[in-house]
């Protein structure tokens, strides 16, 4: 069965696309085009790709694995071998990998004589319920993550769980943590289903995949270029930007800090009574239901606060965390006081403390 | 007297914005600002801008001047400054200089964060009448010119003569090339009105300005991605290119060679039957007003042609001319003949063997 996620957007009419949700079709493309791709998933999954796609032209651009090639270097030597291979302006791209595969090429197609078009085809779970709606593209530098870029989108997504099959467990989890995450901020019916469906039920996690998608258009949607609502989707993620600062990126995946930042939003919600203990438990539960770890060790509740300021989207030293009411709605919690957070933190120092004695 | 030029972009209508023709206004900047501009520009203009900007804090970044430094290294050294300066997502680049410092400001706005605002105060009557609409930003690389870019339009273009007062009368000329361009292409009463009103008179100029930006906006927000009348606009330009790979850049002025084509583009057309002899002498009359050339030597007429298909505007070995069918109105003419072609450009090789005889 496949599951077909229109996605509408408003400021761009003429740019809607599908996510198709399901084993992955016959994919015509009119022109010529290139494949970008990394070695690991060229050599598990390449032959299945190149059987699905038919092109005038089809050319495979296979780049290094891993955040340390999201660079300008990286890209200005993709767009060489477009180039080379005399692709041009009617020309496709199609990202065949994780979110960083993604996040390039489809900065790669929107510089690429003024944009051209590119398909997702996403190989790992994060990267197919986070990165296939928002149109976010871009690279790091040496100031920080993703702080080149553009807002482009694709022409087709296609998710197709038969990738996964091969993903380690533990991304496996990384990716269930921002589909928990989606639920909690907004769609309490998704909660309970979850809680009531294992994911590793192959139907199961295409109905997750298209509901988490659903949502997550929906807020894209009314907030295209990222103004307001939009920032509900960093519900537990400052404070998986500081722990991932602490631990070094590698240590933890993106989806483990985020599980643990979730918990830590949560604890902050109720110091200010805004959400419920039970409630907190139950997220607490599921998560852990995926082995997403939710403890954590802070090593001083004071510097890790001061971590919050050292990142880039808070401007003018005002902080604004998001929380669940309950579960199902989101809360802004716009400048709390320092001691109260600190004092919320420290709950982590001493947990530490005590498990080591 | 300041006119407005209202710029309506159908497809993103939130990026609607004004081109103001006349003495530069005092501009209001809510957030951080950073001035794009050259040493050239810098030394002979800043003062004077510098007293119209306010702006909670204003840096200065001054990037080398001219077509070989419009690369991708500098784009990251211009993000490595404002990274520098702490520019955030609420900041504004200000483009003050011509057309390499336009399509170079405009790029790296369109990419710092994944898009910021940019104005334009452009300093050469070229960038004034063409770069300041359509939005098109982009750099050179090693296969050709303006092959890496983005759409993104300035939120705010200022037009001001003032600049135009230290401007070489060449490449004042060169601006006028694209005057005329537009009113042979669009603007019949126009034309007239250039034949009959000089152009070194600033009020005469500023309405130039105005009449030559609105056609040129007319056309561009029909086709905001250029898929067909945008054609329209390279009018001169497919013989222009030839030119200068033959010349080598900087012989000739991008303007002058434009002229160039413009006569040579005339003579195609009259040879189809197309347009009138008598119409064409006036443009001729009208550019060599401003001592635009009109004359070139062609050494080989095969060779030339061969040329066209070189240029990356040619698809699947097609190649469509843009001509007038007569002053003021524009014509496709698809695939000529190889033949009639080369028979109208011998006319520029004998007429170079006959000049040296």
């Amino acid at each position: 069965m496949a599951i077909k996620v229109p996605i509408q957007l408003p400021q761009q009419p003429s740019r809607d696309y599908d996510i198709t949700i399901g084993s992955l079709p016959k994919i015509v493309i009119d022109g010529k085009a290139a494949i970008v791709t990394n070695p690991k998933v060229s050599g598990l999954h390449l032959k299945r790709l190149l059987e699905a796609i038919s092109a005038k032209e089809l050319h495979i651009v296979t780049i290094p694995d891993g955040e340390n090639y999201k660079t300008m270097e990286t890209i200005e030597w993709m767009l060489d071998r477009f180039f080379d291979h005399r692709l041009d302006r009617k020309s496709t791209l199609i990202a065949f990998g994780g979110g960083v595969i993604g996040d390039m090429t489809g900065f790669a197609a929107s510089i690429f004589q003024r944009g051209i078009d590119f398909i997702q085809v996403p190989t790992t779970l994060l990267s197919q319920v986070d990165a296939s709606v928002g149109g976010k593209t871009g690279i790091n530098n040496r100031f920080g993550k993703n702080l080149v870029g553009a807002f482009h989108q694709p022409r087709a997504v296609y998710i197709d769980t038969h990738w996964l099959k091969t993903l380690p467990e533990r991304e496996f989890a990384a990716g269930v943590a921002e589909i928990i995450k989606m639920a909690v901020m907004f769609d309490a019916p998704f909660f309970e289903w979850l809680e009531s469906h294992d994911l590793h039920d192959d139907e199961n996690l295409k109905e997750a995949i298209a509901r988490s998608v659903t949502l997550k258009a929906r807020v894209v949607n009314e907030d295209e270029k990222e103004k307001g609502v939009r920032a509900v989707l960093n519900y537990g993620h400052t404070f998986a930007h500081v722990i991932e600062n602490f631990s070094g990126y590698g240590t933890l995946l993106h989806g483990e800090a985020v599980a643990i930042g979730m918990v830590m939003a949560n604890a902050l919600a109720i110091e200010y009574g805004l959400f419920d203990e039970e409630e907190a438990e139950r997220v607490r539960r599921l998560l852990e239901r995926y082995n997403l770890p939710t403890e954590y060790r802070i090593e001083d509740a004071d510097t890790f606060y001061e971590q919050f300021f050292l990142d880039k989207k808070s401007h003018d030293n005002q902080i604004t965390f998001i929380v669940p009411e309950k579960i199902g709605k989101w809360h802004m919690l716009v400048d709390p006081e320092r001691e109260r957070v600190v004092k919320v933190l420290k709950r982590w120092q001493k947990k530490g403390e005590d498990r080591d004695q």
